[in-house]
Protein backbone atom coordinates (compact mmCIF):
# COMPACT_ATOMS: atom_id res chain seq x y z
CA UNK A 1 0.00 0.00 0.00
CA UNK A 2 1.52 3.08 -0.93
CA UNK A 3 1.03 6.74 0.90
CA UNK A 4 1.21 9.96 -1.51
CA UNK A 5 1.43 13.19 -0.53
CA UNK A 6 -1.09 15.47 -2.43
CA UNK A 7 -1.72 19.38 -2.48
CA UNK A 8 -3.15 21.86 -4.34
CA UNK A 9 -3.36 20.84 -8.23
CA UNK A 10 -0.97 22.44 -10.91
CA UNK A 11 -4.17 23.59 -13.19
CA UNK A 12 -6.86 25.85 -11.79
CA UNK A 13 -9.36 24.56 -14.16
CA UNK A 14 -10.91 21.38 -11.98
CA UNK A 15 -13.80 21.22 -14.35
CA UNK A 16 -11.77 20.47 -17.52
CA UNK A 17 -9.63 18.21 -15.99
CA UNK A 18 -12.56 15.99 -13.92
CA UNK A 19 -14.07 15.93 -17.78
CA UNK A 20 -11.11 14.70 -19.27
CA UNK A 21 -10.18 12.03 -16.59
CA UNK A 22 -13.62 10.62 -16.90
CA UNK A 23 -13.65 10.36 -20.70
CA UNK A 24 -10.19 8.61 -20.08
CA UNK A 25 -11.36 6.08 -17.74
CA UNK A 26 -14.12 5.49 -19.82
CA UNK A 27 -12.26 4.59 -22.50
CA UNK A 28 -10.67 2.49 -20.27
CA UNK A 29 -13.46 0.04 -19.36
CA UNK A 30 -13.21 1.99 -15.28
CA UNK A 31 -15.82 3.43 -13.30
CA UNK A 32 -15.12 5.62 -11.26
CA UNK A 33 -17.16 6.59 -7.91
CA UNK A 34 -16.99 8.91 -5.59
CA UNK A 35 -17.81 8.62 -1.86
CA UNK A 36 -18.77 11.39 0.14
CA UNK A 37 -20.13 11.92 3.69
CA UNK A 38 -19.35 13.59 7.55
CA UNK A 39 -16.55 11.90 9.50
CA UNK A 40 -17.65 8.66 10.67
CA UNK A 41 -20.66 7.75 8.32
CA UNK A 42 -19.80 4.62 8.35
CA UNK A 43 -17.73 5.23 4.18
CA UNK A 44 -15.06 2.60 5.19
CA UNK A 45 -17.32 -0.36 7.15
CA UNK A 46 -19.73 0.15 3.36
CA UNK A 47 -16.97 -0.29 1.04
CA UNK A 48 -15.48 -3.00 2.92
CA UNK A 49 -18.85 -4.60 2.71
CA UNK A 50 -19.51 -3.81 -0.85
CA UNK A 51 -15.92 -4.87 -1.44
CA UNK A 52 -16.49 -8.49 0.74
CA UNK A 53 -20.13 -9.19 -1.33
CA UNK A 54 -18.72 -8.07 -5.27
CA UNK A 55 -15.06 -8.71 -5.29
CA UNK A 56 -15.54 -12.33 -6.69
CA UNK A 57 -17.45 -10.38 -9.95
CA UNK A 58 -15.95 -7.11 -9.83
CA UNK A 59 -12.08 -6.50 -9.51
CA UNK A 60 -12.45 -3.45 -7.51
CA UNK A 61 -9.71 -0.60 -5.89
CA UNK A 62 -10.00 2.11 -3.17
CA UNK A 63 -8.55 5.06 -3.15
CA UNK A 64 -8.61 6.46 0.61
CA UNK A 65 -8.55 10.46 1.02
CA UNK A 66 -7.16 11.33 4.26
CA UNK A 67 -5.86 14.61 5.93
CA UNK A 68 -3.92 12.42 7.68
CA UNK A 69 -3.05 8.82 9.20
CA UNK A 70 -3.47 5.41 6.75
CA UNK A 71 -5.70 3.39 9.46
CA UNK A 72 -8.42 2.97 5.73
CA UNK A 73 -6.48 2.32 3.62
CA UNK A 74 -4.63 -0.54 5.48
CA UNK A 75 -8.48 -1.51 6.52
CA UNK A 76 -9.25 -1.93 2.71
CA UNK A 77 -5.77 -3.81 1.64
CA UNK A 78 -6.40 -6.05 4.42
CA UNK A 79 -9.74 -6.64 2.71
CA UNK A 80 -8.17 -7.76 -0.39
CA UNK A 81 -8.48 -4.79 -2.24
CA UNK A 82 -6.05 -2.76 -4.44
CA UNK A 83 -5.38 0.28 -2.34
CA UNK A 84 -3.57 3.75 -2.16
CA UNK A 85 -3.81 6.72 0.78
CA UNK A 86 -4.03 10.15 0.03
CA UNK A 87 -2.97 12.42 2.15
CA UNK A 88 -4.75 16.02 1.21
CA UNK A 89 -2.04 18.17 2.72
CA UNK A 90 -4.90 19.99 5.22
CA UNK A 91 -7.69 20.01 2.46
CA UNK A 92 -10.89 19.55 3.04
CA UNK A 93 -11.79 18.02 -0.26
CA UNK A 94 -10.17 16.03 -3.47
CA UNK A 95 -10.37 17.35 -7.09
CA UNK A 96 -9.91 15.64 -10.40
CA UNK A 97 -6.18 16.56 -10.68
CA UNK A 98 -5.49 14.90 -7.04
CA UNK A 99 -7.70 12.15 -8.00
CA UNK A 100 -5.74 11.84 -11.32
CA UNK A 101 -2.49 11.57 -9.77
CA UNK A 102 -3.54 9.22 -7.31
CA UNK A 103 -4.86 6.97 -9.41
CA UNK A 104 -1.36 6.39 -11.66
CA UNK A 105 0.13 6.53 -8.93
CA UNK A 106 -1.78 2.91 -7.21
CA UNK A 107 -2.18 1.66 -10.92
CA UNK A 108 -5.53 0.24 -12.14
CA UNK A 109 -4.43 -2.67 -14.64
CA UNK A 110 -7.06 -5.26 -14.19
CA UNK A 111 -9.82 -3.10 -12.01
CA UNK A 112 -13.08 -2.44 -13.53
CA UNK A 113 -14.81 -0.38 -10.65
CA UNK A 114 -12.57 1.59 -8.17
CA UNK A 115 -13.90 4.24 -5.24
CA UNK A 116 -12.61 7.33 -3.97
CA UNK A 117 -13.16 7.44 -0.24
CA UNK A 118 -13.25 11.05 -0.43
CA UNK A 119 -12.06 13.17 2.89
CA UNK A 120 -14.89 13.16 5.64
CA UNK A 121 -16.99 16.02 5.28
CA UNK A 122 -20.02 17.28 4.37
CA UNK A 123 -19.66 20.86 2.98
CA UNK A 124 -16.24 21.24 0.58
CA UNK A 125 -16.05 18.05 -1.58
CA UNK A 126 -19.42 18.59 -2.94
CA UNK A 127 -17.76 21.44 -4.40
CA UNK A 128 -15.66 19.31 -6.79
CA UNK A 129 -15.89 17.17 -9.72
CA UNK A 130 -13.64 14.62 -8.43
CA UNK A 131 -14.15 12.98 -12.37
CA UNK A 132 -16.04 10.43 -11.09
CA UNK A 133 -18.50 8.67 -12.62
CA UNK A 134 -21.14 7.97 -9.90
CA UNK A 135 -21.15 10.71 -6.79
CA UNK A 136 -22.36 8.80 -3.52
CA UNK A 137 -23.09 10.45 -0.43
CA UNK A 138 -23.60 9.13 3.14
CA UNK A 139 -25.80 9.75 6.09
CA UNK A 140 -25.70 7.76 8.76
CA UNK A 141 -28.48 7.28 11.43
CA UNK A 142 -26.66 8.93 14.39
CA UNK A 143 -26.01 12.02 12.71
CA UNK A 144 -29.95 12.84 12.13
CA UNK A 145 -32.53 13.95 9.74
CA UNK A 146 -32.45 18.07 10.00
CA UNK A 147 -28.74 17.54 7.47
CA UNK A 148 -30.33 18.21 4.04
CA UNK A 149 -31.33 21.53 5.35
CA UNK A 150 -28.27 22.53 6.77
CA UNK A 151 -25.81 21.02 4.13
CA UNK A 152 -27.88 21.00 0.78
CA UNK A 153 -25.51 21.36 -1.72
CA UNK A 154 -24.09 17.88 -1.20
CA UNK A 155 -27.54 16.00 -1.54
CA UNK A 156 -27.95 18.04 -4.43
CA UNK A 157 -25.30 16.75 -6.42
CA UNK A 158 -25.12 13.22 -5.40
CA UNK A 159 -26.38 10.54 -7.72
CA UNK A 160 -27.29 8.17 -4.69
CA UNK A 161 -27.76 8.69 -1.14
CA UNK A 162 -27.15 5.66 1.34
CA UNK A 163 -28.52 6.36 4.99
CA UNK A 164 -26.19 4.31 6.74
CA UNK A 165 -26.52 2.53 10.08
CA UNK A 166 -30.06 1.84 10.40
CA UNK A 167 -29.31 -0.99 12.39
CA UNK A 168 -29.07 1.26 15.33
CA UNK A 169 -32.72 3.03 14.37
CA UNK A 170 -34.46 2.22 17.23
CA UNK A 171 -31.54 4.09 19.61
CA UNK A 172 -31.99 7.32 17.82
CA UNK A 173 -34.96 9.64 16.40
CA UNK A 174 -33.99 9.88 12.71
CA UNK A 175 -37.12 10.72 10.80
CA UNK A 176 -36.58 8.85 7.75
CA UNK A 177 -39.46 9.33 5.93
CA UNK A 178 -39.30 13.85 6.79
CA UNK A 179 -35.67 13.42 5.68
CA UNK A 180 -36.05 11.40 2.19
CA UNK A 181 -38.97 14.36 1.27
CA UNK A 182 -36.45 16.71 2.37
CA UNK A 183 -33.95 14.69 0.34
CA UNK A 184 -36.57 14.72 -2.60
CA UNK A 185 -36.95 18.30 -3.09
CA UNK A 186 -33.49 18.96 -3.11
CA UNK A 187 -32.75 16.71 -6.10
CA UNK A 188 -35.81 14.47 -7.30
CA UNK A 189 -33.85 12.14 -9.54
CA UNK A 190 -31.57 11.03 -6.29
CA UNK A 191 -31.53 7.39 -5.77
CA UNK A 192 -31.94 6.30 -2.29
CA UNK A 193 -30.99 2.61 -0.15
CA UNK A 194 -31.22 2.55 3.55
CA UNK A 195 -28.27 -0.10 4.33
CA UNK A 196 -26.35 -1.35 7.73
CA UNK A 197 -22.98 -2.85 6.90
CA UNK A 198 -22.69 -4.65 10.01
CA UNK A 199 -26.31 -6.27 9.88
CA UNK A 200 -26.10 -6.52 5.95
CA UNK A 201 -29.77 -5.22 5.56
CA UNK A 202 -30.23 -3.05 2.45
CA UNK A 203 -26.71 -4.04 0.92
CA UNK A 204 -27.99 -6.20 -1.87
CA UNK A 205 -29.89 -3.17 -3.61
CA UNK A 206 -27.19 -1.14 -3.19
CA UNK A 207 -24.97 -3.62 -4.86
CA UNK A 208 -27.14 -4.38 -7.93
CA UNK A 209 -27.63 -0.39 -8.55
CA UNK A 210 -23.73 0.11 -9.09
CA UNK A 211 -22.93 -3.15 -10.72
CA UNK A 212 -25.58 -2.40 -13.06
CA UNK A 213 -23.55 0.55 -13.95
CA UNK A 214 -20.54 -1.45 -14.87
CA UNK A 215 -19.17 -1.76 -18.65
CA UNK A 216 -20.46 -5.35 -19.32
CA UNK B 1 -34.20 35.59 16.00
CA UNK B 2 -32.29 37.30 13.33
CA UNK B 3 -30.55 35.42 10.72
CA UNK B 4 -27.48 36.89 9.13
CA UNK B 5 -25.60 36.35 5.52
CA UNK B 6 -21.90 36.40 6.16
CA UNK B 7 -18.87 36.31 3.76
CA UNK B 8 -15.72 36.82 3.55
CA UNK B 9 -14.27 38.83 6.25
CA UNK B 10 -13.57 42.37 5.04
CA UNK B 11 -9.93 42.38 6.93
CA UNK B 12 -7.34 39.17 6.44
CA UNK B 13 -5.72 39.53 9.34
CA UNK B 14 -8.00 37.17 11.46
CA UNK B 15 -5.47 36.49 14.18
CA UNK B 16 -5.35 39.90 14.99
CA UNK B 17 -8.83 40.50 14.84
CA UNK B 18 -9.30 37.94 16.87
CA UNK B 19 -7.04 39.24 19.62
CA UNK B 20 -8.90 42.29 19.46
CA UNK B 21 -12.21 40.53 19.75
CA UNK B 22 -10.96 38.38 22.98
CA UNK B 23 -9.84 41.40 24.71
CA UNK B 24 -12.56 43.48 24.08
CA UNK B 25 -15.37 40.67 25.40
CA UNK B 26 -12.87 40.18 28.51
CA UNK B 27 -13.02 43.69 29.41
CA UNK B 28 -17.24 43.80 28.93
CA UNK B 29 -16.80 40.48 31.42
CA UNK B 30 -18.72 38.25 28.73
CA UNK B 31 -16.86 34.71 27.99
CA UNK B 32 -17.19 33.13 24.03
CA UNK B 33 -16.93 29.63 23.78
CA UNK B 34 -16.57 28.11 20.74
CA UNK B 35 -18.40 24.19 19.89
CA UNK B 36 -16.87 22.52 17.18
CA UNK B 37 -17.48 19.03 15.90
CA UNK B 38 -18.50 17.26 12.52
CA UNK B 39 -22.19 17.34 11.86
CA UNK B 40 -24.73 15.31 13.81
CA UNK B 41 -22.15 15.41 16.75
CA UNK B 42 -25.03 16.91 18.99
CA UNK B 43 -23.73 20.28 18.99
CA UNK B 44 -27.17 21.67 19.26
CA UNK B 45 -28.87 19.04 21.82
CA UNK B 46 -25.97 19.23 24.07
CA UNK B 47 -25.92 23.10 23.98
CA UNK B 48 -29.86 23.01 24.84
CA UNK B 49 -29.07 20.69 28.19
CA UNK B 50 -26.60 22.77 29.41
CA UNK B 51 -28.79 25.58 28.72
CA UNK B 52 -31.41 24.41 30.74
CA UNK B 53 -28.97 23.20 33.43
CA UNK B 54 -27.49 26.38 33.78
CA UNK B 55 -29.63 29.45 32.59
CA UNK B 56 -31.22 30.24 36.19
CA UNK B 57 -27.77 31.05 37.57
CA UNK B 58 -25.66 32.34 33.86
CA UNK B 59 -27.45 34.36 31.26
CA UNK B 60 -26.50 32.76 27.33
CA UNK B 61 -26.74 33.67 24.18
CA UNK B 62 -25.84 31.25 21.18
CA UNK B 63 -24.49 32.20 18.06
CA UNK B 64 -26.21 29.78 15.35
CA UNK B 65 -23.44 28.90 12.42
CA UNK B 66 -24.53 27.07 9.11
CA UNK B 67 -24.13 26.97 5.52
CA UNK B 68 -28.54 27.10 5.11
CA UNK B 69 -31.29 26.93 7.45
CA UNK B 70 -32.41 28.33 10.76
CA UNK B 71 -33.41 24.91 12.59
CA UNK B 72 -31.01 25.06 15.02
CA UNK B 73 -31.41 28.86 16.63
CA UNK B 74 -34.91 27.93 16.44
CA UNK B 75 -34.24 25.33 18.76
CA UNK B 76 -32.26 27.86 21.32
CA UNK B 77 -34.42 30.34 21.00
CA UNK B 78 -37.41 27.98 21.96
CA UNK B 79 -35.11 27.19 24.90
CA UNK B 80 -35.50 30.63 25.92
CA UNK B 81 -31.95 31.69 25.56
CA UNK B 82 -31.11 34.44 22.81
CA UNK B 83 -30.05 33.34 19.48
CA UNK B 84 -28.97 34.25 16.02
CA UNK B 85 -28.21 32.40 13.25
CA UNK B 86 -25.10 32.84 11.01
CA UNK B 87 -25.49 31.90 7.06
CA UNK B 88 -21.91 31.54 6.09
CA UNK B 89 -22.36 31.51 2.76
CA UNK B 90 -21.19 28.32 1.57
CA UNK B 91 -17.91 28.49 3.28
CA UNK B 92 -16.76 25.34 5.96
CA UNK B 93 -15.82 27.81 8.69
CA UNK B 94 -16.44 31.11 10.91
CA UNK B 95 -13.93 33.56 11.25
CA UNK B 96 -13.20 36.25 13.63
CA UNK B 97 -15.07 39.07 11.76
CA UNK B 98 -17.91 37.07 11.13
CA UNK B 99 -18.16 36.23 14.95
CA UNK B 100 -17.58 39.73 15.59
CA UNK B 101 -20.73 40.95 13.16
CA UNK B 102 -23.05 38.63 14.41
CA UNK B 103 -22.22 39.41 18.31
CA UNK B 104 -23.21 43.32 17.77
CA UNK B 105 -26.45 41.77 15.26
CA UNK B 106 -27.29 39.57 17.64
CA UNK B 107 -27.28 42.31 20.85
CA UNK B 108 -25.69 40.80 24.17
CA UNK B 109 -26.16 43.08 27.15
CA UNK B 110 -26.41 41.56 30.09
CA UNK B 111 -25.58 38.05 28.76
CA UNK B 112 -22.31 36.43 30.70
CA UNK B 113 -21.76 33.76 28.17
CA UNK B 114 -21.97 33.51 24.56
CA UNK B 115 -21.64 30.09 22.98
CA UNK B 116 -20.47 29.84 18.59
CA UNK B 117 -22.02 26.93 17.37
CA UNK B 118 -19.01 26.42 14.47
CA UNK B 119 -20.37 24.93 10.73
CA UNK B 120 -20.66 21.12 11.29
CA UNK B 121 -17.02 20.39 10.09
CA UNK B 122 -14.02 18.30 11.76
CA UNK B 123 -11.16 20.34 9.88
CA UNK B 124 -11.75 23.87 8.91
CA UNK B 125 -13.26 25.83 11.79
CA UNK B 126 -10.01 24.78 13.88
CA UNK B 127 -7.65 26.79 11.14
CA UNK B 128 -9.59 29.94 12.27
CA UNK B 129 -9.15 31.75 15.74
CA UNK B 130 -12.94 33.21 16.25
CA UNK B 131 -12.17 34.97 19.16
CA UNK B 132 -12.91 32.74 21.74
CA UNK B 133 -12.24 32.18 25.13
CA UNK B 134 -12.15 28.53 25.02
CA UNK B 135 -12.45 25.84 22.25
CA UNK B 136 -14.97 23.08 23.25
CA UNK B 137 -15.24 20.35 20.39
CA UNK B 138 -16.95 17.39 20.34
CA UNK B 139 -17.07 13.74 19.43
CA UNK B 140 -20.12 11.24 18.99
CA UNK B 141 -19.41 7.82 20.06
CA UNK B 142 -21.13 6.58 16.77
CA UNK B 143 -18.45 8.64 14.77
CA UNK B 144 -15.36 5.96 15.80
CA UNK B 145 -12.85 6.15 18.16
CA UNK B 146 -10.29 6.67 15.27
CA UNK B 147 -10.75 10.43 14.58
CA UNK B 148 -8.31 12.09 16.26
CA UNK B 149 -5.34 10.15 13.76
CA UNK B 150 -7.87 11.19 10.74
CA UNK B 151 -8.39 15.02 12.10
CA UNK B 152 -5.90 15.78 14.24
CA UNK B 153 -5.81 19.57 14.45
CA UNK B 154 -9.01 20.43 16.07
CA UNK B 155 -7.98 17.90 19.17
CA UNK B 156 -4.57 19.28 19.34
CA UNK B 157 -6.36 22.93 19.29
CA UNK B 158 -9.10 22.43 21.54
CA UNK B 159 -9.06 23.62 25.13
CA UNK B 160 -11.64 20.71 25.55
CA UNK B 161 -12.72 17.32 24.46
CA UNK B 162 -16.77 16.12 24.76
CA UNK B 163 -17.21 12.50 23.98
CA UNK B 164 -20.89 12.95 23.01
CA UNK B 165 -23.79 9.88 22.95
CA UNK B 166 -22.58 7.93 25.70
CA UNK B 167 -26.08 6.54 26.01
CA UNK B 168 -25.61 4.45 22.73
CA UNK B 169 -21.82 3.07 23.82
CA UNK B 170 -23.31 -0.36 23.76
CA UNK B 171 -24.32 -0.22 20.30
CA UNK B 172 -21.02 0.65 18.52
CA UNK B 173 -17.54 -0.31 19.00
CA UNK B 174 -16.08 2.39 20.68
CA UNK B 175 -12.64 2.06 22.33
CA UNK B 176 -12.82 5.20 25.04
CA UNK B 177 -9.31 4.45 26.51
CA UNK B 178 -7.65 4.04 22.84
CA UNK B 179 -9.64 6.83 21.31
CA UNK B 180 -8.14 9.34 24.40
CA UNK B 181 -4.46 7.98 24.69
CA UNK B 182 -4.71 9.37 21.17
CA UNK B 183 -5.73 12.56 22.24
CA UNK B 184 -3.65 12.79 24.91
CA UNK B 185 -0.58 12.12 22.62
CA UNK B 186 -1.79 15.13 20.51
CA UNK B 187 -3.05 17.37 23.53
CA UNK B 188 -1.23 16.40 26.52
CA UNK B 189 -3.48 19.75 28.31
CA UNK B 190 -6.82 18.63 26.92
CA UNK B 191 -9.74 18.34 29.01
CA UNK B 192 -12.04 15.55 28.49
CA UNK B 193 -15.35 14.71 29.71
CA UNK B 194 -18.08 12.12 28.55
CA UNK B 195 -21.70 12.76 28.27
CA UNK B 196 -24.81 12.24 27.22
CA UNK B 197 -27.39 15.10 26.48
CA UNK B 198 -30.28 12.57 26.59
CA UNK B 199 -29.70 11.12 30.00
CA UNK B 200 -28.17 14.13 31.75
CA UNK B 201 -24.53 11.69 32.34
CA UNK B 202 -21.80 13.81 32.84
CA UNK B 203 -22.74 16.38 32.13
CA UNK B 204 -22.48 18.21 35.77
CA UNK B 205 -18.67 17.94 35.52
CA UNK B 206 -18.67 19.51 32.23
CA UNK B 207 -20.86 22.35 33.39
CA UNK B 208 -18.62 22.93 36.65
CA UNK B 209 -15.56 23.26 34.12
CA UNK B 210 -17.48 25.96 32.22
CA UNK B 211 -19.34 28.03 34.85
CA UNK B 212 -15.83 27.85 36.95
CA UNK B 213 -14.27 30.02 33.77
CA UNK B 214 -16.52 32.58 34.10
CA UNK B 215 -15.72 36.02 35.87
CA UNK B 216 -17.06 36.15 39.36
Amino acid sequence: MKIIELNKSITESNDADAKRLRERLTDEGVVLVNIMSSPGSGKTSFLLKTIADIKDRVPVGVMEADIASSVDAERIEAAGAKSIQMHTDGMCHVDAGMTERALDEMGYKGLRLIFLENVGNLICPAEYDTGAHLNVMLLSVPEGDDKPLKYPLMFSTSDALIITKSDVKDYFSFDEEKCMAAVKRLNPDIETFTVSAKTGEGMASWEEFLTQRLPK
